[in-house]
């Protein structure tokens, strides 16, 4: 994880922000191959996800009003237990510290009262001063804002995209023409007062979500079961946990336990995971939360996770039936009704599928499986897939001398920049160059050499096997298009 | 302006945000084709100023360290006189309420004392309770965030995207192998805590800034002047500002009262407003700010500025020559050196020029333009750019109980929907259908109509003629390229 961050910062994919300032915990810049990988992320969940039905993106402003977390139950239940030190200032989330410093485990969720029970039982003193702590305190984990000069208005950076939608429902809905299912997404920043941040990107401070709000009438929410039916899941059920074994089992064999339209879109996460992302199948599963472990209000709760080298299966994103729970809380809060009617005129508040995805650990799930220390090549190799790669092509002349070759590599050059990602790199050894791009991750890289002035063709190189092969420059746009296309 | 506010809300574009609970002045959402037109916007801007050199994009956290505005300047001199009433909860910008109620002009920058003394000059009492005013104030205009528990480590909202690149100049010109010019842009989020906002969203308190921080020695900036020298800039000079008049003049003819390279930057913005956005001729100006006007470490500085319905000319953006007072400033806080060496192993700070934009304010000056209510038509025609256009094409089968038409048409749709922005609409007549693409601004609806069964053919409808013509299927993929790129 180390070499990682290391190789991160250097290359300028993601390195700490503020860094000239000591930094700040939990914030982190992306370079520019970092901000080009995490678009193009961005790109492909848009692409796949806005098409799945009649979806729609919105984009909403980070900072909300107060109520609207009352309404979401934010206010009173974003909470964290966090213990200080009476001396020094010291601070850290209670069940983090003591799960790091005895063999206690599973204490999420205990009362302020309980975890101090235990920190008194393991005799627990501030690592930094040995003094005590203070009692156990829970704190909310949003960011207030304060608007203007009076102190009356008051509102909170969103802690989950999620409200955006849900506040946006009513008016998105007449003029989206009044059609379910309906489909809102965001993708935005949400901001949490994490105690701890750590790993990285993993758990900042800031971060990116690429949420899709689906609103339905659960009497009649229609999706092409057929499709998916035999289609196979790889699920850890909460029946499995023990034997902690990864199943995979049809859509229509788990028709007794959860409706069509919550399996056909766990099928079709799974395909954006595999056939988008291309992640290996085994470092992928959807991981069944039980009862105790999920959110009174979801009904069905699997969480999308991926095995990261060191930190093992980590929560990549999350599918969640979060019944009417969020719109019956708006409608209370803000005394405007959220019910629709039916086809026979029945009013009714919709229900609300969630599809959960945290862009910046996708991103870091992307890294992390795709670096490669290539002792073989001597350098790294970042394998991320064409259509994710930051930058999808190299153009090399052999030589930087020569002129006409230069000439022609920039021809080359400005031709393929207009559609796709492109570097120009003319600078040390062609071999030196191909590390430099193996690096970025860079799938194909183009040289132009002597023969190419008269033959008109030039060299492709594959990063993945590093084999070569001779196109006519006529045909390189073809070429590449059906490469990145593949 | 309340016709556009009141069609921009009914469409979709962009509306009052949290307004289920009152909304909160200066916030705004965008609805789905605002979400779009606002995407596109940054698309085009990210193709046309990206290119233009050695330039690279970054995603920097909107949260920054306190030290950040320290060395910027912002927490000193960030700040608005505010009065506030003695009794009552009103409060205002000094300047704003006294000219707003006053004949007074021109007293943006003046003292609190100043303000106080022409409210007492002209005997002004708070417009709620008729009660005197406090003192004016001068108070900051960024957000404070407060990270943790421990009441120490203090951060901000960023104000402008502009310091994100200057404290990752140093680490990003390594990463990106030494080279000058150097830019680095940042599409994202600005926080101002604004007294007064207003005008929708001309003056929000959080905002899309496009900004581009081009790095440069002074003594070594080398553009292609001949590309621009005979381009003709439609400019308001200072000198010229009493006569009002803008002036159309050649690149080169500017030449003894600034360098090359801030022409050419000058011509390339002028040349985007007028190639990619198409905005009209005398529309547009760059208008020259005063020494008075401009701040002082801008050496030069002129605004975009676009002429709105009833605003007039508005600042839409800006080109800065912001000398090396950026990264000095940086280097004197944070105690780390911001000098290079150039060519001559000669040590020194670079330079900045900045091309700063608003991306809502540029937003909403393509909706204000682009709005015509056509009354001959009988509906609102929003004459976007197709590059700009939410919605690029429109298909609709003549009539939607046809199973063999509706088939054919779903079939075009989903061919044409994977490479552009389509909508499907079978519902109504199909003139109602074209009234309904003309307020989205769908430049192209193709009719899918009885003969197309029989001849392969559809009928392609052009938004700003209506005029009609006929295009055989197998073609249409290409005919539309044409259209769009046209």
């Amino acid at each position: 994880m180390e070499d990682l961050a290391t190789f991160l910062k250097k290359k300028g994919f993601v390195y700490p922000s503020s860094e000239i300032y000591g930094g700040l915990s939990g914030f982190y810049d992306y370079g520019h191959l970092g901000t080009l990988l995490k678009k193009n992320f961005e790109k492909l969940w848009r692409k796949y996800f806005l098409k799945l039905g009649n979806y729609y993106e919105l984009e909403a402003c980070q900072i909300m009003h107060e109520k609207v977390f009352k309404a979401s139950g934010h206010l009173e239940h974003f909470v964290d237990p966090v213990i200080s030190c009476s001396k020094c200032d010291f601070n850290d989330r209670a069940d983090h510290f003591i799960t790091e410093n005895t063999k206690e485990k599973n204490i999420e969720g205990l009362k302020p009262a309980e975890f101090d029970k235990l920190i008194k039982k393991h005799n627990l003193k501030c690592p930094k001063c040995k003094s005590y702590f203070k009692p156990t305190v829970m704190t909310n984990m949003m960011f207030p804002i304060q608007l203007g000069t009076s102190k009356t208005s008051q509102a909170y950076l969103r802690p989950e995209t999620a409200q955006s939608p849900y506040v946006n429902f009513k008016l998105q809905y007449d003029i989206l023409r009044k059609k379910l299912p309906l489909g809102l997404a965001v993708v935005g920043k949400a901001f949490r007062n994490e105690i701890s941040p750590r790993n990285l990107t993993l758990r900042q401070r800031t971060f990116t979500q690429a949420e899709l709000q689906i609103f339905f009438n659960p009497d009649n929410f229609a999706v092409d079961f057929d499709e998916v039916k035999d289609y196979k899941l790889l699920v850890l059920l909460v029946k499995d946990r023990k034997a902690g074994k990864v199943k995979k089992i049809a859509c229509k064999s788990l028709k007794k336990d959860f409706p069509e339209w919550y399996l056909y879109h766990l099928a079709k996460i799974q395909q954006f995971y595999f056939d988008v992302l291309q992640i290996p199948e085994k470092k992928f599963r959807l991981f069944q939360l039980s009862d105790e472990e999920k959110a009174f209000y979801n009904k069905y709760h699997f969480d999308i996770e991926i095995e990261l080298d060191q930190l093992g299966f980590t929560e990549m994103g999350g599918l969640h039936y979060r019944t009417d729970h969020d719109l019956k809380g708006h409608q209370k809060v803000s005394n405007q009704s959220m019910e629709i009617l039916d086809e026979n005129n029945k009013k009714f508040i919709p229900h609300v599928l969630e599809l959960s995805f945290g862009v910046d650990r996708n991103v870091y799930a992307l890294l992390d499986l795709n670096y490669v220390d290539d002792k073989k090549r001597g350098n790294v190799v970042l394998g991320l897939p064409a259509k994710l790669a930051p930058v999808t092509i190299g153009v090399f002349p052999l030589v930087k001398k020569d002129e006409k070759l230069v000439k022609l590599a920039c021809k080359v050059y400005s031709e393929l920049n207009c559609c796709y990602s492109c570097i120009y790199d003319e600078s040390g050894s062609v071999g030196r160059r191909y590390a430099r791009a193996d690096e970025m991750g860079v799938p194909y890289c183009i040289t132009i050499d002597f023969d190419s002035l008269k033959d008109k063709a030039v060299t492709i190189r594959d990063r993945e096997t590093t084999k070569q092969k001779r196109v006519k420059i006529k045909d390189l746009v073809d070429e590449i298009f059906k490469l990145v296309t593949k």
